[in-house]
């Protein structure tokens, strides 16, 4: 993996992450492929929307169908059909978030399956494997995800743990030459809560060690709007320059303009998917909740500004009769267009930091994407 | 529209429905798309896979959206964005198999909508006017649908019901210029039961009338195979040469082989769509039910022979992994694979028709056919 920067003010920036499977504009949008599918989406409809990179859940594709099956038939891109990059995450996020019952021990962390019940134990080597053997392009150090609020003796405690994880997984790369066999790049995970000394602390513990890129983990787990953007704002300028900037699962746009102005490259998070699952649709007009009585007999697009499949077909009255009928076809073109939207956003957001007019573009979706929320309810 | 026969050996045939909208090979399977869309398909992806016209539902689209707002918003072809030919049935179906209450007059049938309980009245009149707002090519008669078993009298009563509503329904069409106001065909629809006589004296009544097309209605309510097969084999034959023989909602593979050889040209079902979505898929060595543990490791297609787009990307283990997740994209790609598979079913029954091997394709068909249900449990 090389990253390339292309256009950079000291702060905000404009990048390419090049990967054997192809060449990531950054900042980037990942969409998220959970169990080794794009909610709704195909692969074909991916990259026709312009997606270059997505994301899938190590611990998920863990519990099933399995990493060793998926390695059997081929690796994960064979599996799911999809050529591009793929960036896994290590699982750490899911076992902390989604298991019922966890034990953290200095090897590793048991955990019960939130889908059978089942007891299983992971360790940072056994991540790593895991995520090798999916053959990922982009693996995720093994970290502990530390809840919101949390006590800073407690965060302190767990970022020991966290660096010391980093390390090993880290060793297990190298000593099972990852690079080469998966030619898989490796990115370690910042955590630290809501204390910037911390936050610094795993930040240089991190760079000792060495990765190919960093990682912000821990947002977005229930803090104020303020505290997150007190934190991007620390980071993200002390992460160092020729590495991608990773922020975990941040995706609110009003968030990930904040975070690019202080330098971050690369986003996940299922809030299009799922939104658009749930009737949430993004416009450049603002958010519309496609349900409502309004658009019964609307024969206009969702967003006549949208060049995607969804509004360049259809009207805002059959969108809202499949979203009641509860079709399939309902999920499948809300996402298309949620996941457009997206891209497009990013898409645009990189053209303005290259024309040197960020500031006036987020200034104006700032504008936008608080005005859309007081529409929506 | 204008029927041609292009192939016809004095009971099978292969003919072509020419409409404004298009031409419809003929025997064709006409994917249902019960509330304006083929579930989980898009109509790009339906004529890709060469389907020709698509079945829509009056009675669904008259509870939701209503036919009022479709016909305000240009009419069904642009409201789900097909443009191919579309035949509606007139409702008579599922009034009589959905509704909880509902009371036959003279005039029409009260009933209780399945979706709110509310009470709607549908004359003759109505549901031809529905479905010329609608402004589907092809328009079915309003009938009644008599369930299975029922006595003699009843099926005879009813069936003075039945030719007095085409009647009615074939007026109301000539008065208002249907055939040229929404450029519509008008079909009738056989009733009768299981008795011969009475399948005769309404065929006798409706050509009275005078029909674009001819549909046989009533069958794969409940009866035996034998019983259903007997009256395919009498009123097949029977029906007028130079008009479309429409067997509605039949259409297992086995019944549109004895129903093909008995000159039916049209076939609707949703056993393809609903099957797919069940897990239960069609393929040239019989049924496969994708949820079986055997498939887990799988790395073959689901059916070597077959060229879907499914087939051509994904292995069995793959299908059956979004299958237990209960991915959307499961539902998508089975949907893809049985509607494929049943549509060139089609195709190559046209070409054995046309190449005077039917009986040998039928024979082949029946075997293979018979053989995977044994597989499938």
């Amino acid at each position: 993996m090389e990253f390339v920067l292309k256009n950079f003010d000291g702060k905000t920036r404009v990048g390419a992450i090049k990967t054997p499977r192809g060449t990531i504009q950054t900042p980037t949008f990942m969409p998220v492929g959970t169990l080794g599918t794009v909610k709704a989406m195909s692969p074909d409809e991916l990259k026709e929307m312009g997606a270059e990179i997505m994301l899938c859940n190590t611990h998920h594709l863990y519990l099933r169908p399995g990493h060793e099956i998926i390695h059997q038939l081929g690796g994960l891109h064979k599996f799911i059909n999809w050529s591009g990059p793929i960036l896994t995450d290590s699982g750490g996020f899911q076992v902390f978030s989604l298991s019922p019952l966890r034990r953290i021990f200095e090897n590793g962390v048991e955990f019960r399956s939130h889908i059978d019940g089942s007891i299983h134990f992971i360790s940072p080597e056994a991540a790593m494997e895991m995520q090798a053997m999916l053959g990922s392009d982009i693996a995720m150090a093994f970290d502990e995800c530390v809840p919101y609020p949390a006590e800073y003796e407690y965060v302190a405690k767990s970022l020991c743990l966290t660096t010391k994880w980093a390390g090993r997984c880290k060793k297990w790369f190298i000593d099972h030459g990852a690079s080469v066999v998966s030619k898989q790049a490796l990115f370690g995970i910042i955590q630290g809560g809501m204390h910037k000394d911390l936050r610094e602390r795993s930040l240089e513990e991190l760079m000792k060690i060495g990765f190919d890129g960093y990682a912000v983990g821990g947002l977005s787990v229930g803090e104020p709007k303020e505290e997150m953007h007190e934190i991007i704002g620390f980071i993200g300028p002390l992460m160092p320059v020729g590495y991608p900037k990773y922020l975990m699962g941040v995706c609110d746009l009003v968030d990930v303009l904040v975070a690019v102005e202080n330098g971050f490259d690369m986003f996940d998070c299922v809030m299009p998917t799922r939104n658009a699952r749930n009737g949430t649709l993004f416009t450049s007009r603002g958010r519309v909740s496609i349900k409502k009585t309004e658009f019964k007999a609307d024969p206009s697009p969702l967003d006549p500004d949208c060049d995607c499949y969804t509004c360049k077909n259809y009207s805002k009255a059959y969108l809202r009769h499949l979203f009641l009928a509860k079709e399939i076809l309902a999920m499948r073109l809300n996402t298309i267009h949620n996941l457009y939207f997206y891209l497009n956003f990013f898409k645009k957001m990189r053209g303005a930091i290259e024309g040197k007019t960020f500031s006036q573009f987020k200034k104006r979706w700032e504008g936008i994407l608080c005005r859309v929320s007081s529409i929506e309810y």
